[in-house]
């Protein structure tokens, strides 16, 4: 049973999301949170779409992450994400100009899960 | 099951979603959505928060909806909130400069759900 106080703390705000940064298994920032990708129908956030090398907003690659691979560390006041900026490298991105065409292709999300090894929720 | 289409068709943004317009049971613009509120743990979309009211940012109030109170509406490119702005003017509501305070106020989230005749999740 929750109670008030963990319940009360149990909500972040989307906007409060966006712009987090992100930490690898190294400890070491490897880019930070662009958005957040809900579920029409559930409501469910499914991934997080990842800011990537980019500085000041221009010439980073976007990396979508099954929203369940991202653990908030409280030290660090930011997430976490169990690899390192090298392994990031070779998973699954896109430029932010490709974004509508990749966000909505079945095949890249289906590679997103399959290389952070997370079961597809479709 | 889900089709190809159907699947890649049913997530959206949180960026996007911020800032869409809402609609009232009148169709009347009532506001639009300042941010999306959603569960730590879950990754739940718990409540969206309104933005009623203000010009270029200022002097509106915020409204907390439960989520599954907004229904999109592909015709007005924005959601439909089953209240008019009269009705909405009655509902819970808070200053953006007591934010933080009031979405971690149990008593409010309370009287959020009780009045859109929501049951709680929690």
């Amino acid at each position: 049973m929750q109670t008030q106080t963990q319940n009360s703390q149990d909500c972040i705000s989307s906007d409060r999301v966006e712009g987090t940064s992100v930490y690898g298994s190294d400890g070491d920032k490897i880019g930070s949170v662009d958005c957040i990708m809900i579920e029409k129908r559930s409501g469910q956030a499914r991934e997080a779409i990842l800011d990537v090398g980019s500085f000041l907003g221009m010439g980073g690659s976007r990396h979508a992450v099954p929203w369940q691979k991202l653990e908030y560390d409280v030290d660090k006041g930011g997430y976490r994400l169990d690899v390192t900026e090298e392994q990031l490298k070779e998973a699954p991105s896109f430029q932010e100009s490709d974004r509508e065409r990749t966000i909505s292709d079945q095949r890249h999300r289906t590679a997103v899960y399959d290389y952070y090894s997370t079961p597809v929720y479709w």
